[in-house]
């Protein structure tokens, strides 16, 4: 294990495309932005193309960069390991982080399949005993409208919570050219859509209502079931067109729909898809208790709306109140009221918590243990799609929410 | 049958509490609004407490009124007869009015179970050889701007169909001190939330897809399980609490939630609650497809959004239609543009319709054969939630959409 | 002077186009919706064209018809004159209806300048002596959310009011070949949309506040100068293009904007066109006081938004209220909550409380002396803008608000 | 003049609080998201307090920092000053920086005064013969929507411009007891909500309709007229109260509205308040044209209402464009579709282009020629309140827009 000297929190990240760019803002921000007793060093960005590399690390701000995610986790001038690569590597590089002592940080969903998150959730208990903290980047707990959300139900605003409504829908493969990247493989991504954007969903609510998803019956499809294999692709099985375009199979889930019950007594429905032509990043969560509801959009995010069952008849409404206030989660780092931030502060804000926690030496959340939480609950929809929508029980880990 | 003479129609109509008072307004307008080869004539209201229905018949506008449903239906000075009692009713009335020859409007869901449905059906079809009309009241297919939607899917605006996502959330009952009334007893209505309202998306997204729900699995709830008896009922099982107020079962659903499969490839979800605290009359529809997208809210019922998948990228977005417009369907026979129409509008615009089909010799929508199909969903939907969520398929009834 | 037999309000109407439909709707409609002490009888309507009239007559449900509305003042059986007319003829009519003894409800503005106006107010005043009623049909005022705006204030829910914001946006003359009809002609129709809508936001927010505007400082625009003449209009002063279609001048305003203050010592913006493209019946107006501001939106008329400064300060936020409760003004008439009304109720509204005062020998609202101040602000409008937009005092009627 | 080595811009801010930091993390972002021929270096920050100085340094990022901004401007390595400080310091600053060869960005609005603001602009004319280059930080021309404005009426999308609607609210100052702050007086800030956010709305309205103000009535008011000075403040005339808190006068503006003539024909008007309660950064801007509409709200800056007057009129509507589309203006830098961006990142579009224009040895915009323009019309609404309303014309400086 490193020691944490100089007050300097030296972070070494795998992986430098969408996530690794938003991670790269959040180490870079987080102390321009918060007052913390760590000041985050980039130490050194991994990928496996050198020159692609030697790029990202000059253009997101890293000191210096490898090749080999092993070399990283072999540094000793390096305390974190962020992981932003695709699903099917987080458990190898997470687990052999972790024995070399490092504290890690490891992107949603936790892994690929309930066995490897297991896993991961195994050697971060034992990791734990020897001071190391592991965080999953489920980040939208932290924008501040969902955050607010949480504060305002634990507070009993919604009083016993009924309905839990929530879509993740996105457009971005309604082209059936679109080709077959590796979010539509099985293999690399575990799953689509429900995995990719369910798992978000999932995480929230969960997180939010601070209840657990106790059974679901769900649907998937694949819409589109052939696409074309991007010319830099090789190793699939490929059929091919009359244009000697060679297509492949498209081995994951365009959209996912299922039906939950929550540990509370609510029951909810859940939908996550890449064809709700229009929405862009459509997250919309709704709560609905018997004191009053939230509605929460991620194009939105600065937005919250809340309904107070408790005011004057005549006055009640949808209150949409504009999260940007020096009272809300987060905010008083950033600009005055009204002066609207972005998705990339929730990465800010995750990046936040984790340093404040390190420095501590305290459990930073979402816990490897939640996110396996989300893993079984992904399980569970997908064995319940695979038997004719099924009524499936989801197995719970054991943590505090 | 009576003869239509005079170029009246004559109206009786049995019942006289919400949906009596919708449709008595849409009796008295639609002449007004609309020019038609009949005048209606509001000849006879009907209802068990003399006092209460002669009132009513004032109030509302009728020429007189009967305490018999058969003496009304006996009348030869009678076209019409209008049923807009409670379910459990419906297919005793509706068989009879029509074996009396006349011309039937019955609210919706058409029945309490299937068996009734279908029943009423036969009647149909074999008063149809007589030239005797049906319409079953799924009033919201005559919001304008629901009209519309089934004008542009019908016109190909959305392409392939892949998403319906379909709401209708109210609140009214989250106080559990609300009584134990009619619309909460499964003998009188059938079921809770479900029929009341989960009927209404049923039947609007069939209507403006074009499609028919092929299977679902379904998922119920009674969130308060038993509730005070008012005063003026009785028969009922009661237990009876320390304050003498006696506590009656409530054995209807507050929500039903649902996901689906739509004949043309589609999947969906539905959910009807009377829990959804802050949403009064939250009737949203949702429909994704290959080229656009369509959102209709009730509680916004004069404004459609469309997103065109096909304009300029930069200038694709949700385009909120204010649907006032003349050439908005039943829109020329009202105010100029921007002057908005409200909820009753739609009765008169189903009055319209029944109306001028009638004159015509056709036969209206929504059929009753379009009803049983509604009625068969409801059927499986509750199949499937007494089986676990367990896919059920649907039934389905002949007719064209 | 008419007496008021057998529980009977018989009304005679002068005009049948736009507003005397929508008068029609009201009188027919306004004893089903409310419990009222007098029943109304809508006894006859009265028109130039007797064929035209004679079909009004019948589609709005008339009894009767003349041509000439001195008949209809001269009738025994009629107790109030409704005049719908262009605003040329308001003060005629209803100077002559009032001497005959008639109570009268008179459409805005009340009149096409100042000196009628006045002299209407004097006749209403000798009237007042004789137990005649009058109404200036500000019917806005009636909208439940707009009433609703008002009783806030009067609560003190807004505290001092620092600003009036307002807007009557429409867009039905953008086209220049929209012809030259009656309302942009000065001598018909007094100004454009100054008179026409203008009107309406200076009464509506001058009614909500309780406050008057003080004074002015305006700007108006004909951005159309000469539009083709309709080939029924004759006596206009023509031009003549190439293709033989005359043209004649434009000689209202097209848009009109103003700074105001109000006696409570708000400052205000006013801005009334129709040439704000896509606005349809865009009546906007927003309040922002020390303690909270109100916002209202005629398109979405049955909502209103409310910010609360004095709740918790993270959650504060525009509320929007849908004005659809049993608690809101003129709403327990109607449907049930979230079941929404339309333009034309304003107008039953508007009956409803004509009625009651008629019946109860009170005043009813808007007087003719409040009128008198929205037709004293549209003058100093004029006059503002006529020179040089130079600060004008706005003359102060004698009322009470 | 510095000479720019090593593609290299070397910059120095005078001033740290809100526009320091917003800056700041501008300059420390720009490289990261957008691939420039220079590379910033954030040399040196100043401030007068040494220990607070420092501290910005570091927390913001700068290499170093100095307390005198004539040291600032003395070194020779550094090539940009960035000039954050209150109005009252501008010209001296900008003045002296220009004459030591360094090119300028200056805050908004360039200056206090006329006087001042055309001596910046000679300044920079003379300083432009050397290839300096100067910016006024109008930062909300780099947002993406509003980008995307100018973009499309200058292409015609909206065809002949009728209206413009702006406002800029806010109600930070509402509280009677909020201090007398440098903003509130006169001598340091020039004017009030005119200068500091009115001033916003003119440039933006000017920018995104390439049309001039030509002519304004105005009207201003101060609705706190005294206020608590802060304990830290010396030097004003104070009254004392009951409490002993000493009490200043307010000396600026706490709100102004004026309706305006545009060269292209439109008539518009403006609003800027700081007592718009619930309105945090509400800048709202309204065009119609002859062809359509566009709407902008600061506080949704992702969103772009459009309404496309030349679509089939069934389907006209405001369309809400998410303005997060790679096509979009400055869109390809961040993230993908949906994946919403806030306020700062104007001034990181506002920086990215400042540094191409000095790479590419162009002249950046809004030019201090543009920026004496917004001066100008503030000037003219500052006489026309000063003299009852007086319609005011406005000199036009030369430039194009």
């Amino acid at each position: 294990m490193s020691t944490i000297d100089n007050k300097e929190l030296r972070v070494g990240m795998v992986g430098y495309a969408f996530m690794g760019a938003a991670h790269s803002q959040a180490w870079r921000t987080v102390n321009r932005a918060f007052d913390l007793p760590l000041r985050v060093r980039m130490a050194a960005v991994c990928g496996r193309d050198e020159a692609k590399v030697a790029e990202a690390a000059d253009r997101l701000g890293w000191d210096g960069y490898v090749t080999d995610w092993r070399e990283l986790i072999a540094r000793d001038d390096i305390d974190v390991i962020d992981v932003c690569t695709p699903g099917d590597s987080h458990a190898e590089i997470t687990i052999a982080a972790l024995a070399a002592g490092k504290h890690v940080m490891c992107e949603k969903p936790l892994a690929n399949n309930v066995a490897e998150a297991q896993a991961m959730v195994d050697a971060a208990t034992a990791a734990r005993e020897s001071g190391i903290r592991t965080l999953c980047g489920f980040n939208y707990r932290r924008v501040p409208a969902a955050a607010l959300m949480r504060q305002m139900i634990a507070a009993g605003r919604l009083g016993v919570i009924r309905h839990v409504r929530a879509v993740y829908l996105q457009d971005w493969i309604t082209d059936p050219n679109f080709p077959l990247v590796w979010r539509l493989q099985q293999e690399r991504a575990g799953s689509g859509a429900l995995g990719d954007i369910g798992a978000h969903i999932i995480d929230l609510t969960q997180h939010i209502t601070g209840q657990r998803i106790t059974g679901v019956s769900a649907l998937t499809e694949t819409f589109v079931k052939e696409r074309p294999i991007p010319t830099e692709m090789s190793g699939l099985a490929a059929s091919s067109a009359a244009d000697g375009q060679a297509y492949g199979q498209v081995t994951v889930d365009d959209a996912a729909v299922f039906t939950a019950r929550l540990s509370g007594g609510a029951i909810a429905t859940y939908e996550a898809s890449r064809f709700a032509m229009g929405r862009k990043n459509g997250l919309r969560v709704e709560i609905n208790g018997s004191l009053g509801s939230l509605v929460f959009d991620l194009e939105r995010l600065n937005e919250l709306e809340f309904y107070d069952a408790t005011l004057p008849a005549a006055e009640q409404g949808f209150n949409r109140i504009l999260v940007t206030e020096p009272e809300h989660p987060y905010l008083s780092a950033w600009w005055p009221p009204g002066h609207i931030i972005g998705y990339e502060h929730s990465f800010t804000h995750q990046a936040r918590d984790f340093v404040q926690a390190v420095a501590e030496g305290t459990d930073p959340h979402p816990s490897f243990e939640e996110a396996l939480g989300v893993q079984l609950v992904l399980d569970a929809v997908q064995r319940s799609a695979a038997s004719g929508s099924t009524w499936t029980q989801v197995a719970q880990p054991q943590y505090a929410a």
